[in-house]
C-alpha cells in the first residue's frame, strides 16, 4: 500500500546519530543501516513508502557508512529534527527506541544541531558554575556518600558532619536511601543539611549535602522541595530508575535552582557491550548534559566494576566537549575507589574531575574526619603539580 | 570502620529475586551472590558492617545457588521488604541498581511477598476486564497501529476508521507518534478518536483507539487526560522512555480510568543477553503488571527482531502466572507479524494474547478495511478449533 502523496513542511534542519553495527560485509552493513533508517521513523517496509514525501523527508537517511573492524561497522544516520517532536522523550525514541532491541547495533555519539539544543537548558551551574560555588577554582573536587541503608537519620547526620569537617566539597546520599522506615526521607534530609551546614560555620569551606530525590513520579517534586527547604546544595536523581526527563524536570525548575547530579543505577544494561546498547560517551557523558546534570557518577575502571579505560575516558570527555550553548558537567567516576589511586585517576583525568570515594573512606581507618581531612590534603597536594 | 550496633525495626517479611550469573566455580558464584547481596543495599565491604543488624537485616541474604550450565548459576537473593521503601523506583534499585553495572548477572525473576504487592493496584482491567470492554470472552484479541509519522492526522484517522470497521479491537498510536507537528497530540487523538467512534457506530464492535501518551514527565498527565476527554479508549505509554513508575502513576489514576497498553521501546537494552540485563518474562511479564499495563507489548519470534521462542513464552506465561491479587495483563508480540502466522502464533500462545499486526496490514493489500476483515475473519475461524 503506498500512501497518499503528502507534502510535508519540514525545516531541513537533521540530528545525526553515529551508530555500530555488526554485519558480515559492506551490503549487509548498508541494509541493517536502512532498517535502522526506517525502524526509528516510519516503522513501515519500503516499499509501503514508495515515492513519498514522507519516505524523502521523515525515514532516517544514511549519511555515512565505513568498515571500522572485522564483521563491524560505523553508520551515521540522519533524521529531521521534526521527528523528535521537541521532547526528550520522543527524541531518545528516535535514537534508539526499536533498534535497541535488535542485536549488534550500538548507539556512539549524538550530533545535534543547536535548534534542537535549543529546547534544553543543560546544567545549571555547570563546571565553572560548581567551582565558583565551592571556591575551588582549579583542583579536582571531593565527594563522599552517606550509607549504608539501614543507618538511622542521626547516624547518617553524623557521617556528614565528619565529612563536612574534613573538608569534602560534595556529600551525597548514596542512591540507596530513599524514603525507607529506618531514615525517612524528610527527618534524613534535614539532619543532614543541618550538620553539613553547621561544620560549614566551623570550617569556613561550602561544603554541599546533596540530597537522594530518586522517587515516584508524583513525589519527585515534593521531594526535592523539601530537601531545598531543608537546606540541601545540591540535588541526585537515578535515570534509569525515574527515566531522563524526570532529571531535565528538576534541573531546569528555577523555583529549586540547585545543582543536579545524575546516578547510573541500572543504566548498566545500556553500557553492557561493545554491540548492544548506548556507548558510554553518550550515556554517562551526552544524556546527562542533555537532562540538565551538572555532574554524571559513572563507575570507575579499575574497580569493583568492568568499565574499561577506555569507557570512562570517552565519558568524561563528552561531558566537557562543545554541546551548542549546554554547559559542560563533571565527570564523577566512583565505584571502588580508594585514596591510594588519586594520583593515577589525576593524571588520567586531569583536573576538571569530581573524585568519588565513598567506601574507600569507610574502611580506611576509624576516623572518618581525619580520613576525610587526609583525602583533601592528598588532593591539594597532587593538585600543585601537574596532571 | 564498624558501624555502631543499630538495633532495626523489620517486619521479618522478604523479598526475593533469582539472578544468573557466570562464575568459574561454585565458590566464585558464591562471592559474586555474596557481592550482590551487599551490593544492592548496603554497598559497603562486609569488613565494615561486621556484627551489626544493619549486616543481619537489610544486607540481602543468599537463599539458594546452583549450577545450572558449566560455568553458570542460579541464585535467589533475599532482602527485607523495607529496603524497598514502599515505591516502584527503589524497589527497582534493589532489584538491580547496582549490580547491572556488573557483567554476567542477569535478573531472572521477581518474588514478591503480597505485603509488598498490596502497594501496587495492579492492571485495572487485567485480561477478563479487557474481554469483557470488547465483547470477546475468548478469542485472540486483533490490535494494529496507525502509522506513519508524517502522515497528518486526517491521514491518520482515515486508516483508524478503516481498521475499525474491518472489526480490529484495538487501535493503537504507533510509539513514535509523539506531539510532531505533522499531526499534534490533540488534533490527532481527537480526529482518530471520533473516527473509531463512527465506526463502531456502524459495526455495532466496540473496537478501542489507544493514544501513545508517552510524553515529558510534565506534559503526562495532561495527555492522558485530553486523550480522555476525546474519547479514546486506552492509552499507551512506553517505560523505557518515561520509567515504569509513569506507566504505573497512569494505571492508578481513577479520573482516568483506561485501560494502559506498554510499549518496549529503549527496553531492549535490558534483554539483550543471556548473561546480562533483565530476563523477557521480567521485562515484558512482571514489571509490567507491577505498573499496571493491561497489556504489554513486545516483539514477537521470528520476524524482524531477534527474541527467542523461549523468551516470548516466558514473557507471555508471566503476564498470567499468580502475582498476588494483582490481575493478569495480556502479552502482545507484534514486530514484523503477517495473517500467515496467525495460525502457528494461536498453536503457540493459545487464546490468551493481542495479536498485533500492523506492517504486515499495510503491506498485505491496498484495502485496508478488507484486510482487516479477512484479519478477523481468520482469527474467528482460528477460535472455533483448539489452539
Amino acid at each position: 500500500m503506498v500512501f497518499p502523496f503528502t507534502r510535508l513542511s519540514l525545516s531541513g534542519e537533521r540530528f545525526s546519530i553515529t551508530y555500530r553495527l555488526l554485519a558480515a560485509d559492506e551490503a549487509g552493513a548498508r541494509a541493517r543501516a536502512r532498517g535502522i533508517c526506517l525502524e526509528q521513523t516510519v516503522e513501515l517496509p519500503e516499499e509501503a513508502l514508495a515515492g513519498d514525501d514522507i519516505q524523502a523527508g521523515v525515514a532516517g537517511r544514511i549519511e555515512a557508512l565505513r568498515p571500522v573492524a572485522a564483521g563491524l561497522f560505523e553508520t551515521v544516520i540522519s533524521y529531521a529534527v521534526e521527528t523528535a517532536g521537541a521532547e526528550l522523550t520522543q527524541l531518545l525514541n528516535v535514537i534508539f527506541g526499536n533498534s535497541s532491541m535488535q542485536p549488534g547495533i550500538r548507539v556512539e555519539e549524538l550530533h545535534l544541531p543547536d535548534s534542537l539544543l535549543a529546547l534544553f537548558k543543560g546544567p545549571r551551574l555547570g563546571r565553572a558554575g560548581l567551582r565558583r560555588l565551592l571556591a575551588a577554582p582549579e583542583r579536582p573536587l571531593l565527594a563522599t556518600a552517606l550509607k549504608p541503608v539501614g543507618l538511622p537519620a542521626a547516624g547518617l547526620a553524623g557521617l556528614a558532619r565528619s565529612f563536612a569537617l574534613g573538608g569534602i566539597d560534595i556529600i551525597k546520599d548514596d542512591h540507596g536511601l530513599a524514603d525507607q522506615t529506618f531514615a525517612p526521607f524528610c527527618d534524613r534530609v534535614r539532619r543532614c543539611a543541618a550538620a553539613v551546614a553547621e561544620a560549614n560555620a566551623t570550617t569556613g569551606y561550602g561544603c554541599l549535602y546533596v540530597a537522594n530525590v530518586t522517587a515516584p513520579i508524583d513525589r519527585l517534586l515534593e521531594r526535592a522541595y523539601l530537601a531545598k527547604e531543608a537546606g540541601a546544595g545540591g540535588l541526585m536523581i537515578a535515570p534509569g530508575l525515574t527515566g531522563w526527563d524526570a532529571a531535565r524536570r528538576l534541573a531546569e525548575d528555577d523555583g529549586l535552582g540547585l545543582p543536579l547530579f545524575c546516578h547510573p543505577a541500572l543504566l548498566g544494561s545500556f553500557v553492557s557491550g561493545a554491540d548492544r546498547g548506548i556507548a558510554h560517551r553518550v550515556t554517562f557523558g551526552q544524556l546527562p548534559r542533555l537532562a540538565g546534570a551538572d555532574a554524571a557518577i559513572y563507575v570507575n575502571y579499575g574497580g569493583r566494576f568492568a568499565f574499561s579505560r577506555e569507557d570512562c575516558l570517552a565519558a568524561a570527555q563528552a561531558s566537557g566537549l562543545p554541546l551548542g550553548r549546554l554547559r559542560p558537567g563533571f565527570p564523577m567516576p566512583g565505584g571502588g575507589m580508594t585514596l591510594d589511586r588519586l594520583p593515577e585517576m589525576y593524571r588520567f583525568y586531569g583536573r576538571d574531575i569530581i573524585f568519588l570515594v565513598a567506601g574507600g573512606l569507610y574502611t580506611h581507618g576509624p576516623d572518618l574526619q581525619e580520613t576525610a581531612r587526609r583525602f583533601r590534603e592528598r588532593v591539594e597536594e597532587l593538585t600543585a603539580g601537574p596532571p
